[in-house]
């Protein structure tokens, strides 16, 4: 069972019963399980800020919760609140400015009639509980894909178990729920399927390996952690059964833009003929992008590759002497190596434009 | 230039000129270039050990002069030397048991006669130089194929040079000489030929990122450091025009065992069109096994995977309670997704049991 509360809101709202937003610390993981409470609205500014919660919708939570936070904190009445909510919706914006969530919650927050800490708690409660619905919808048509695949046949490694490779961290702690690409698999450990998950540390930054495994560890989950140049020899000894990872953006047809790595998995499981899954909610696809090759791709800092040397007894000063770095953050995967897209609505498969319109239609 | 020097003999041999053997100490790399004198047996079985040398054929040269050091250390007569070189031999095959040309050159040491620090110095550096010229005989035939692809037509990513992947360390590092994988590079650059080379950081124990790029930087050559699960989208913007690695064992159809990620790097290649190259000197050949599927893969401790995120502000303790790991050392490319294995004897291409058999006999 999943245990992580990523996201929580502790206490009630207004001067009389004072709550508070109470954050899981994602930096300190997988060492430490540290909370944050945030009793006012630059400590949430700089929990978004400083990564301590991260993933698009459990940003949006978050930054929902802050709008309370502000409030209370101001204890001022209804047309002071609705001065110090709008200064709190402007300064919390800038804390990430390219979270699409962030502005989306923000501005349903700033609807919110009478302008009273209560009443936006209620409304930050909704956007999280309906956060927590998306994902387990998710899970719901996820499961039916790992259904198609149990009881599975003999394979050559005898494991009776669905074994499900994921990149990155599409998890729990990335939302206000069970996760996008983690969500079929908790559903799957919850109804007793036996399951077996391998998870890809994902460099630079090691979602994987710091995130999805922690996470799915805590749950009881099965979790195998490997590094990314092994997932092609995992998939040759037969070990994986499918593919499912999140997505950051999807165009019209169904190119995937996701972190860096996706697409790698994508090639190696065509090339092993096994299936290669998105799940994302369908918030996620932009129409207003026919094809892949219109999302542009963001580079990084290269420090995040030459920063983390820690193996055999080496430790990098921040980059090495006449080395360049090429860090690109995502990739694109296009729509041709999906077999599916899972989302709240529905599944989508095969992945076109047509498929795609008539889902989200 | 390549002006990097992991093994070296400074001064004469004997009780009247006693020199030591010189290795960098590749466990600091690529932070600092610290030098260790071995002036006694003890030293050398240390050096080999702890990997201060590594790679096959670095191993075998370093052996041979731990051979001249120990004998030199004694000062006896001839007899005495006999049985001090037999102990050596003995002492410093146990320093890395699984290490081939390390027992290949302590047996080619143990036949020197006279056996005198003098002349085991002799075949020592005898053991050196035709290391060096099987490197450099590699990097000949390699060049070739370098050549074939210059001057390119243009292409998506208008780069004037030829731009080549590679994993892990098969360089002058891990030699006596300029390396296998890396000698193409090296003469190509020495003959101003435009160049790009991209490494792979090879996870766990980043080797790509620690000495390939080191060296190949080192040397002048124009190298960009790039994470594992990068190559896919590397590959995608058309920014790669071959890929060359090392090889740890290779059968007699021409299967090649290689350190992780290699297969990743073969399956990738095959989807882009890009052809899939490795460099290694005959003897890595191993024509007792007929394919890949009779190579054991050394498993090795999940920790190598664990013990080293140092990203994110994360640093974890050894191993994530409940998370298993999976750490395969090598991986095996079946021989149809190789384009062709340079040699120091010359080109196998395609690559199968008839040419390999033909080249080798």
């Amino acid at each position: 069972m999943l245990n992580i509360r990523n996201i929580q809101w502790v206490g009630g709202a207004g001067s009389e019963a004072a709550g508070c937003l109470r954050l899981l610390d994602q930096t300190k993981l997988p060492g430490e399980q540290v909370y944050i409470d945030c009793h006012d609205v630059a400590t949430v500014w700089d929990a978004i800020k400083r990564l301590v919660v991260r993933g698009a919708p459990a940003i949006g939570v978050a930054a929902a919760y802050g709008c309370v936070v502000a409030v209370q904190e101001a204890r001022g009445g209804a047309s002071e609140a609705r001065e110090v909510l709008q200064k709190a919706c402007d300064y919390l914006a800038s804390s990430r400015p390219t979270a699409v969530n962030l502005f989306w919650a923000l501005d349903r927050m700033k609807r919110v009639e009478p302008c009273t800490a209560e009443a936006l708690l209620a409304e930050a409660k909704r956007i999280h509980e309906e956060d927590a619905a998306m994902c387990r919808k998710i899970g719901e048509h996820g499961l039916e894909l790992i259904r198609r695949l149990h009881p599975k046949p003999e394979t050559r490694i005898p494991t009776p178990g669905i074994s499900i490779l994921t990149h990155c961290n599409a998890g729990a702690l990335a939302t206000g729920g069970i996760g996008t690409a983690t969500a079929p698999m908790y559903l799957a450990h919850e109804q007793g399927l036996p399951l077996r998950v391998f998870a890809d540390e994902t460099r630079p930054l090691l979602q994987g390996a710091r995130l999805t495994a922690f996470e799915l560890a805590a749950a009881g989950v099965d979790v195998t952690l490997i590094c990314d140049d092994m997932a092609a020899q995992v998939m040759r000894e037969g070990r994986i059964d499918m593919v499912i990872t999140g997505a950051d953006r999807i165009a019209a047809n169904g190119d995937t833009a996701n972190k860096i790595g996706t697409y790698n998995l994508a090639v190696l499981a065509k090339h092993h003929g096994i299936p290669f899954y998105i799940a994302a909610p369908s918030s996620t696809f932009d129409l207003s992008i026919a094809d892949g090759s219109a999302i542009p791709i963001e580079q990084r800092d290269g420090r995040e590759i030459t920063d983390s040397y820690g193996s055999g007894g080496a430790k990098a000063q921040p980059g090495i002497p006449g080395v360049k770095t090429y860090n690109p953050a995502f990739d694109v995967t296009p729509h041709e190596l999906i077999a599916a897209i899972v989302t709240e609505k529905g599944i989508i498969e095969p992945v076109n434009s047509q498929t795609v319109r008539r889902l989200l239609a």
